[in-house]
């Protein structure tokens, strides 16, 4: 049985990540962490999962008491990771990371999109970004995951199949993406209200958002060249869920690909994942098919048969796009068969 | 044109306010204060209200700004008109205040609801409760208005033509209500985020919340003689709306009365009424039918023609149970017509 | 492994016990039939599925098709089972069924409610009413269930102990509930649009809802005379959910218990069941603690400490509510731990 | 006071008519048509206008009924005015038809777009395409008046000053549009549930949506050549508004306007609009912003001034897409001041 630790559990992610645990067969939780509500109950705070974790209580985040995990998820804002993630690993532990802080290879790019210089350049080097449909054996090896964004998973899962196989233009990539109220986490904030963000649809941070540099640099390494990227993200009334809808333009030597040719270069680079699931052509996946599930949905389109092509994918931000694909890195470090814990169905209706 | 001065227009009582007077042909807002916000326009908080107030900006909320106004509403947290309605009152400005400040005869039982002592006793014999259906003609003469809160406006609404009769027991009445979570302001608390009040039905506040002793004395005071309520109020995932669902028993003189002696003890009392609807016999308001707008929906149930009553009142929290009536008392204080700017249809859907 | 035959696939019930039963480890869907999507893979009306049933195809619904399953569920009308639950009897099979054919008692009072004749009545004297807490040891011996309707679970298991101990007076009771929108089921109603249900609260069906005389016949067995009940259902803006406010009156006997005496009684009446959960005294569940979940959430508040007492349950309509108890009845009926594939959390955010 | 006549008064566009109508200073409703509902008070479908329209009863939709009005709007499914426009223009009547019958200039594109023949050919070159902000001259002299769809009343507004002044390509623009499920109307749909639309976002009608030929024909006709067009509807978990989102390219001799030109191009091309608000550069419309008001906001973007321009553009689809918009029409053909009955702001929260 694993040992895990979370630290910075009263969080949208760090619920999550106990709600996936609990049905784990061969990982549990082992410590908790809050600095603010360290000595109340999970459960107090939580009342979802009173049946499953009656008597775990936050403790204070700090070394002696992680020591007797396995591993441990932070579940934290930026800069928290950054601080504790080289102790943990000089202690022996794994660290997956939920958090940016070690998802940008330079560390100066991180400085500037995050407004603070970089607390761990050192760790750099060995972390692993964990997309594990692209970089599985880094995984199974890796010591240190930067588990992706939520927008960067749906973008780059969407993109990949095109990318690796060289069929789509690295200029003039666009990333129009709605995300539900979770992603903005669970702070006190007035734009996060349900009277603010109810009944209202809106773009922000256009041109602006931090997963920029995340998506650029993973899609970049996936064309074997700098990509060029607009990315609007849109916040939709609903709590969980992310959509984008990609507009990607074939090279002209791909223009005379068949839909069927397009549609099995997803479905040949996706048959072995149990978690990406490639739709039939020309469909429209909805959000909701995969609320709760660790899932990215997919489908192809290509108005009029022309050079433009339209990439539709969803996932839940909390589970696929963020403490599920946590979990499923974990099960790869730890060698265990991918899917455990993980094969939960999408909450319908 | 009546000036109007509005202190503390940040929150949602306050931009409904602008709202509704941005109709009214005959008050204009004259001043708008915010301590937090002062100099900000009110066009760049409210984007909804760019074209109607272009100009306009918060100010600090002092005597020597407001003295330029008629009357002055406050749509503050409790305590604040308090402080500043004694002055006002002394330069010959009238008061309308939305907050709970002078909704209780008793200094000592507000003092012991809020948690801290009353800031302005004296006032409390000239203060009028502004439900213009029950004290119109003390409204007339006014120089300053308690409006009642949001679920007194409801359940009083829906018990007064009974008690007024005298047809029922002031014993045991219980009041089940509904509520959207504008009702909670706009102030950035994780209860009010719209991950953690979307999608789920609470109760809250259960035989404790502010708005019992209010309702308690209006229906003594309708009654005659003291009531006994139980009171629960429900957190409901709408942006605005109250639905107060209200159990009462007929006493044993009333029993002899027909379902049509009932709706008609409702549809007398009401027929002068703007903004009171009596709907037909038993059927059931929705609450999206008064959304924007200052009703109050009433129907009447009896079933199987028992002892027991039931009565559904339909309220916009904003509106009828703040703003609205708001504004509805300043008509009846300048002696302008009862609706003036206040004629809308609900917005459906 | 136990051979699952579902009737009625395409509502909300029927999907939701598929969604269930993928994650069980000792049952697994047989057939599934659905009369107009016959051919149809489920699949395809229910993306959310497609990894865990790709092949699975809707049936037709005859004897034939189903004999090869060891227990059918009904996920249909109120009608179909009837017709169809007696030759699956007599082929030796079990029978769950999430429909109201067999919860009365009596065929003159569901003939009344359902205006339409009872279509088996004979088997009435055999159909045990299958809420588990209250009668698992019938279940066990039981060939054919009546799974209990969505209200009549929350109001049942908030009065229960109450009841069973004799504490609370037969008349008067009073059920002010609140149900999700899934509750009016998947098929195209005005009522039902998001643009109608959205933002609004509304009672419907005031002392005339079929769940009446279903609570009734409960709550009278369990009181052990008749009982009266006031039954109030009210349409929530929200997908899923139930939450009950059930207001009873101590008996004079019982006015000397304490606070503590009475959480006690809860407490001591559902210590041993995985599936009801006391929460602390006088604290207010949220439906969305068990969204998801096969759970009924209890808490008891004492107002004043007077007589009357007030219980808050909340459920999840379509798992404890209907298909998760439905399951919970399979697991009992053939032996198998009663949690097996019912151990999820509710889903929050 | 001009006579008006609804057409399909009981849709979400009819509806949305009464309402508005219900404040304009010279505008009533004489008749109101429903084949369906022929018979019954208007009140008794929308207890929402049960205090202005007291009286008011469906009739069946003839000429002899609409006879007597002035001005006749259709709130149709689309081929219902096709029937009865002509009869009525005959008659002296002047007609806003709401639907999609006269907004193509082609009647065989008509035919492919909607599946059947169009049924009125001959109206076709004196029907105008009721875009004030484009055609209010042709307006002024209009008989018959196409008012354009919901999307496309958006994508043109927000396009319009960049294809007057010459500034962008007209190919490869792409239209990611976002709707609330009002949109869909009020029929009774399984895909417009509470429960299949609540809380998920799709696309749908990928590359295949009937608005696609009225967008193209609009923005060809302001570009003086023949557009091409990427638009991806989008189904969004809230009742009312519209949100594109607008990518277009600079041509070669734009590229050197600064951010100061581009707002400026916007800005002067709309200074007169009391429909149309020009937000601040870069910044981010929220839908709920103009709900319920008759209004298009817009800003624009161009991220790290490169070539490629975001336009977003914001409408209560039922108002400025579509009812509201009828009425501006209105006040246009009848020589009334165009904001008449049209003043309400947005409903903030």
């Amino acid at each position: 049985m694993i040992k895990v630790g979370v630290v910075g559990g009263t969080g949208y992610t760090g619920v999550e990540l106990l709600r996936l645990l609990a049905l784990h067969p061969q990982a549990s939780i082992e410590v908790i962490t809050s600095r603010s509500d360290a000595g109340v109950r999970v459960a107090d705070i939580y009342p979802s999962l009173r049946q499953h974790y009656p008597e775990l209580s936050f403790e204070q985040p700090d070394l002696n008491t992680l020591r007797r995990c396995d591993v441990v998820f932070f579940a934290t804002p930026h800069g928290v990771a950054h601080g504790l993630a080289g102790e943990l690993l000089d202690a022996g532990l794994r660290v997956i990371d939920l958090s940016a802080d070690f998802r940008l290879r330079d560390a100066d790019e991180w400085a500037k999109w995050y407004g603070q210089a970089h607390g761990a350049p050192a760790l750099l080097s060995e972390a692993v970004y964990g997309l594990p449909e692209r970089a599985r054996k880094q995984i199974q090896r890796a010591r240190l995951i930067a588990v992706p964004g939520c927008y960067p998973t749906a973008v780059q899962l969407g993109l990949m199949p095109l990318f690796e196989k060289g069929l789509i233009e690295s200029q003039g990539i666009i990333a129009d993406c709605k995300s539900g109220v979770s992603g903005a986490g669970r702070s006190a904030k007035v734009g996060s209200l349900f009277c603010e963000a109810g009944e209202s649809m809106k773009a922000y941070s256009v041109g602006s958002h931090r997963h920029h540099p995340e998506i650029t640099q993973g899609l970049s390494q996936m064309a074997g060249e700098s990509v060029s990227l607009t990315f609007v993200p849109h916040l939709t009334p609903m709590i969980r869920g992310i959509h984008a809808t990609l507009y990607v333009t074939l090279k002209e030597t791909a223009l005379s690909l068949s839909s069927a040719d397009l549609q099995a270069v997803f479905e040949s680079r996706y048959q072995n994942e149990a978690f990406v699931d490639v739709m039939p052509w020309e469909s429209c996946p909805e959000t909701r098919s995969v609320r709760g599930a660790n899932l990215c949905r997919i489908a192809v389109h290509r108005p009029a048969g022309g050079k433009l092509v339209i990439v539709l994918a969803v996932i839940d931000n909390l589970v696929k796009g963020a403490s599920g694909q946590g979990v499923q890195n974990m099960n790869i470090m730890f060698g265990l068969k991918e899917t455990l814990g993980l094969e939960s169905a999408g909450l319908i209706p």
